[in-house]
């Protein structure tokens, strides 16, 4: 086992893309839909324009040019300039509300359950996502996540990549920053935990955009793992 | 099914007495010890004055006359004060500090861990402790203890009675407060969540303070269930 592994204690998840895969879950949702309504919408770029709203919103908040809301209020309001923008004008207020939960029921990688059953044998497991709680709690009933803890944007009112995050989970789980690790499709969220003082490791979701994606998925060695799958990270992590 | 339990989503723990077994658990660790060091200790008389430190150290932060701290940090304060009372003066730094965990090693009461895996199939399980995160995931991963969320004294910087630990962990599971049920043995907590208008359900623990204790076993009209055990409860509430 990498040396560099030794005295973690905790592994803290980004969700989005790296538990689940929100683009197949979202375009799979408004495909039914759009057949249902009988609607001429690209599911696929209604999933990407969606996504796309995200992180400009988060960024607003942690500006201070915008209050912090949970990411369900936040999804609503980018939902109703896409449907403005796929000039979907027929959906009920019902309809449009269930919608918007499809984020509670994204569907979890092939690899995750198995690979997180096997992390938390040896760690305790926990998001740390810009999803807010209720979000990730119904996600997980949904698709079988044992988490041990879920840590929200709604538990520290801020969003990744702000220190706070990184920092406020490493201290609710009373370790030390080199003790937690963060794992995450995103090069960026590792680089801030790195900068926190938490450990890394970079697992490769080549499909988190769909098939035309084209993610970075280079290794680093930056970063103390990368890993092919939780699979991969469980073998690597010697659980 | 009683009517009154119609619309619950969600179900709120207490913890220390509802779920685990702390007098038991902490007279068994301190006896143990004793033996090993040969001390003098009653060990159920020194269960019984270490938890009694712990609701006048909370409600001196609720008047704000002492800064907000995690239940490890007070009871460690408070075993200082035990182990001068009881006058042992032969602890190591490292058996204080594995002795003070004890509160994260408390075990579940025999009917706790089959009663929760079936009230999860229908509701969001989750503490609402005044433990600290880490305290109440060690214990869970050392107990079984299968939560979907983990809500803690830490996550919302108060301790119950204070009505934002019953409103903040409504609001984190995007409910409304009569969608959430607070489970508890103590009929104060039980009386401070209704106020908040959570839903109620009265478990009775006989054992909380040993064989020798008299707790406060009648059920209440006033609580919409009044249950033996978590397997009553589960069978009350339809699971």
């Amino acid at each position: 086992m990498n040396d560099q592994v030794k005295g973690t204690k905790a592994l803290a998840f980004d969700v989005f893309g790296t538990v689940v895969d929100w683009h197949g879950s979202v375009a799979r949702e408004v495909r039914a839909l759009a057949k249902v309504k009988g609607l001429r919408v690209n599911a696929v770029k209604f999933a990407k324009a969606w996504r796309a709203g995200y992180r400009p919103a988060m960024d607003r908040v942690l500006r201070g040019e915008a209050p912090f809301e949970k990411i369900d209020v936040i999804h609503r309001a980018i939902l109703e300039d896409v449907l403005r923008q796929f000039k979907v004008a027929t959906l009920s207020e019902d309809e449009k509300a269930h919608l918007n939960l499809v984020w509670h029921r994204l569907k979890p990688w092939p690899d995750t359950v198995r690979g997180l059953k096997r992390l938390k044998s040896k760690f305790v497991i926990a998001t740390l996502s810009n999803g807010n709680t209720s979000l990730l709690v119904n996600m997980a009933k949904h698709g079988g996540l044992p988490w041990d803890c879920v840590f929200s944007s709604d538990t520290f009112k801020l969003f990744k990549p702000d220190p706070g995050m990184y920092l406020g989970a490493a201290d609710a789980l009373s370790l030390k920053p080199e003790q937690v690790m963060m794992v995450a499709a995103h090069k960026a969220d590792l680089r801030a935990a790195a900068k926190c003082g938490l450990k890394t490791a970079f697992v490769k979701r080549p499909l988190e955009h769909g098939r035309g994606g084209t993610p970075d998925l280079a290794s680093e060695p930056d970063f103390i793992v990368n890993a092919e799958s939780f699979l991969d990270l469980a073998d690597q992590l010697g659980c």
